[in-house]
């Protein structure tokens, strides 16, 4: 039982040898969702191990080429690998006429059914949600539209103290309840508060995602107290004139965000291509936020 | 000066760590042309030290993913690279379609002018050239429409003995109709023959593409006295039914064109991602065809 986010890229528009266009797993308990799907993302995903097919949801937060160019190839793939399970992409409006286009033109057919979402951009609101966590877009400023993701697990079940199962005679049909923070009452009549029956509840987690976006402070109420934060640094302050103009951050805005808003780790990313190396981005953002760590492809951070 | 093809990628639908979705560039006295531009392009331009901004021209086959899905990224970075001369795109028709939409949606413009020439699937017809050489297109027969393409050099201008210059006098004026074959008149009315004044013309070389196709012999008088001819082998023999259902070829299929139209050399590729190795398409092109190489990413073929 896992939470851990892989990133298969965290280039930004002009991708090199190394440095792959935009694209992430996050895998929560089983459940794979992909984030941005930047070209050669199918590749990426083979690199690091990863099923195409387990992933059920595909989230792309703007139509910069960079970020949804590899969708065609790997819904194809997974078609060509015999995929039946539903495909669920949410993206911006248009995302569903480009991808619809190719496959007319292309006359291509698909052996399992493409559903589209179309998000919209304005402020925050769940876009999905299973039982066990839930997806919402985050409002960010960039030079399209374009949204963020923050995902957020629900409160967890709490476990049932074993000794007390036999002690109180629990029977099966109760179970569920108390898992979900009920008292339970004994056959003759006595109530049991919950929390002398279970262990305290395990935490929630949550992970949220923020690129393309310049430094925005409508960020910093939704990342509250969020426990893993990937915010974009395409640049550094030496070049705050270009950050501006292209509506990007630096890594010093990357560590300002997270510290206004009090998340527990930051993950650099989407560096510019100009930058060879990425040791000056957590030299910018360290004395700001300390717990930051340098996003590269193939990194996996593990929530737990 | 000189002819090479360099295979960026010749893998088939579903790509793979090593083996990159089809593209091959041309470079024919520094004038450099992209034969497909399958996902991740891009990045494998990069690896080979090609520089995007020297190819003007690229010759889209057929709609399917795999041939075309990096274009946006070219077209994107070689934008954001700052390119002003203009890019002419050969392909399909809809291929404008699906890059104009995806450009409207992402809100992009671009720094250079963008021309689509639409190509037809109707038997073989020049379509383009510049004072060197011509590119035609070739018909082929697959799943969906789908053309190859042959690259002829024109007849080179011979090379006339330096001893004549200063033996006959022969002014500035008179040299280009020389070297295109012409004879001379001197001042006092005597005609030198060509042929005294001049070596041998040297040879024009070509390269046929052909791909992705199942086994058709309308290509053989097309592709008679070719000097290199890549011609797709997805499967082996064995998998024969496979290679009819899907409308490919083996490499058995490729020998046999190479054979009856008489190239000098056949390059193999496309090769599906179910074999791990090669060397078995080989072997059984071998005896069919004597002088087969092996396509592979990162190959250079030199024609002189």
């Amino acid at each position: 039982v896992k939470f851990e986010v892989t990133i298969l890229g965290c280039g930004s528009a002009t991708p090199t040898i190394t440095r792959k266009p935009t694209a992430q797993v996050v895998n929560v308990r089983e459940h794979y969702f992909l984030f941005d799907c930047g070209e050669g993302t199918q590749v990426e995903l083979r690199r690091n191990n990863i099923k195409f097919q387990r992933i059920n949801q595909k989230f792309i937060r703007h139509l910069h080429g960079d970020h949804f160019s590899g969708l065609l190839g790997v819904i194809s793939s997974i078609h060509l690998l015999g995929r039946t399970t539903p495909l669920q992409v949410f993206g911006p409006p248009g995302l569903e006429d480009i991808v619809l286009l190719q496959l007319k033109l292309s006359h291509s057919y698909l052996s399992y059914a493409l559903e589209f979402v179309a998000l919209e951009f304005d402020g925050s609101q769940i876009i999905y949600e299973n039982e066990q966590l839930s997806i919402s877009r985050l409002p960010l400023k960039h030079s399209v539209p374009c949204n963020g993701f923050l995902l957020r697990e629900k409160p967890k079940q709490k476990n049932i103290l074993k000794e007390k199962l036999t002690a109180y005679q629990i029977p099966i049909a109760a179970i569920s309840s108390i898992k979900d923070g009920g008292d339970f009452t004994t056959e003759d009549g006595r109530t049991i508060p919950n929390k002398e029956l279970t262990k305290e509840r395990a935490k929630s987690y949550s992970y949220a995602f923020c690129s393309d976006t310049a430094y925005t402070e409508h960020l910093i109420p939704l990342l509250k107290d969020v426990d893993v934060l990937y915010h974009e640094s395409t640049f550094l302050e030496a070049m705050r004139d270009r950050a501006k103009a292209t509506k990007h951050s630096t890594a010093k805005d990357a560590a300002e965000i997270a510290s206004k808003a009090g998340v527990k780790q930051l993950v650099l990313g989407h560096y510019s291509a100009r930058y060879k190396t990425t040791e000056e981005f957590l030299e910018e953002a360290l004395p700001i936020f300390e717990n930051t760590i340098l996003g590269h492809e193939g990194k996996v951070i593990r929530l737990y």
